[in-house]
């Protein structure tokens, strides 16, 4: 099977992207609640469909690029779900980050399908150029089904684990460490203004040595330049409320202390209640440091 | 100026290979409370002087590298300091991560001579190599008169703003994102292990994107690797406990909220009380996730 046939629901900030890479080399047929988006990914060279139901009726491959597990399900399995038509040995491949147990709880729903469990991380930009990385739980047979779009995807595609719940565990590891960096570098730059130092040569210099993060140079700048300016937003904040409640969640499941991750899910939920939800993840800063 | 007689007091981890690498260019005299550091800097090239007051005697340099405030205070307003002894007009060259409050109350104690705040960062192999990170605060007339020192121990130098304190300012920062980086490689590890994903796979996973950092790419490693096992001393546990402290009295100081700062604090203060002051920092994962 070296051209599948895809379908793409959710076409949001990352699965418009994908499904417009993934229209220019496989048929793609696409659904968003919003029709607007589906318009979209009809220029992007994709085909409409009116349901889930009907987006995944004659797929080998089912991409699901919502935001959380509560619209998966009703992606799958809620009204005109896309789990009633989808032919059977076909791959549904998860992209959405919504934690090990809930990969697990729908590939149990799913037993005349084959989960692919494969959070991306990335941004909408690599998503639409194929510079994904994603991390993987699949066995081999449904990766075999799944790997062309895999492939089409990713720059890099790491399977963790044969399980569905292993690429979200991993995911869920590589939100620690994002949410945290991004926690620490806004830390940084709020104590370099309440010092008086100037916040851009700090972070700049600080990019060079042992204190550096791909987070302190990609966000540090942003918090710097457009301090609680609304900033372009690259990644919500909100999606760190929701991925570091995962990492809680597997910890506490794991029994594993993680007291930075805990610290960093309350500043970013001290910023959600700020009224920064839609911002970009950088205005956090604004938490530590509310003055201009 | 261009060869100036330097003194070197405190011939540790970082001060022996410093003075190694200076007397190489420099006429070095150098004093250590310990006389096997003492001869092993007579090795490298230094004059061994028998006090911090004899060590100072016609020195145009003095360079601190010291542990901690307690050690500075010791060596210059101590019996036989240095202080005493020092030609009028001098530089010092405080190197000594000490906090900003420190620094100045040292450069107000030193109505004579002329202090370099300049604590550096790089460990013990780049200071032999002259490769480290010097963050400076010091005016310029201070500065000239230490430039060459600073020189020809850094690779990169950034003066950061005229006052003494500036510089520590700046070091603490860099250590409050270096003790994060750490603590949360250390969580990433434990919560690995806990899920029963291999963690060289997922250090090595995630230091290709958005997840990484140095301290994640340097430190990961030994924490997967020597698992509780006595990895190699690069750099003690608790340097952090010190630096840490700094970071949260700068913090109350100008009222920032730091609390991944005061979390990971909180854990290296538990790893000292574990018994692990003088092991690697990386054998912080063990509070976290301590069985084999």
């Amino acid at each position: 099977m070296s051209s599948p046939r895809v379908s793409v629901i959710g076409l949001g900030a990352m699965g418009l992207p994908m499904a417009g890479h993934l229209a220019a080399a496989f048929p793609v047929t696409a659904f968003d609640v919003d029709a607007d988006r589906r318009a979209a990914a009809v220029e992007r060279g994709a085909a409409e469909a009116a349901s889930p139901a009907a987006a995944a009726a004659d797929a080998d491959v089912l991409l699901l690029a919502v935001r959380d597990q509560q619209q998966v399900e009703a992606a799958l399995f809620g009204p005109d779900g896309a789990a009633s038509t989808l032919p059977e040995g076909a791959a549904v491949v998860l992209t959405s980050t919504v934690g090990p147990q809930a990969a697990r709880d729908t590939a149990a729903r799913l037993p005349h399908h084959r989960l692919v469990d494969a959070p991306v991380s990335g941004g909408p930009t690599r998503a639409g150029a194929g510079d994904l990385l994603i991390v993987v739980g699949a066995d081999d047979e449904a990766l075999e089904i799944a790997r062309p779009v895999l492939d089409r995807l990713s720059s890099t595609c790491t399977v963790i684990g044969p399980r569905p719940g292993d690429g979200q565990a991993l995911k869920a590891i590589n939100q620690l460490l994002a949410g945290v960096h991004i926690a620490a570098a806004a830390e940084a730059v709020a104590l370099a203004r309440g010092i008086g130092l100037d916040p851009a040569l700090v972070v700049e210099t600080l990019s060079r040595g042992a204190a550096s993060s791909f987070m302190l140079s990609d966000r540090g700048p942003r918090m710097v330049e457009a301090y609680g300016d609304g900033a372009e937003v690259r990644s919500r904040l909100d999606i760190f409320v929701k991925d570091m409640g995962i990492v809680g969640e597997l910890a506490r499941e794991t029994g594993v202390p993680t007291p930075l991750a805990a610290a960093a899910h309350q500043l970013y939920l001290l910023g959600e209640r700020a009224g920064l939800a839609a911002e970009d993840d950088s205005a956090v800063v604004t938490v530590l440091s509310p003055q201009r």
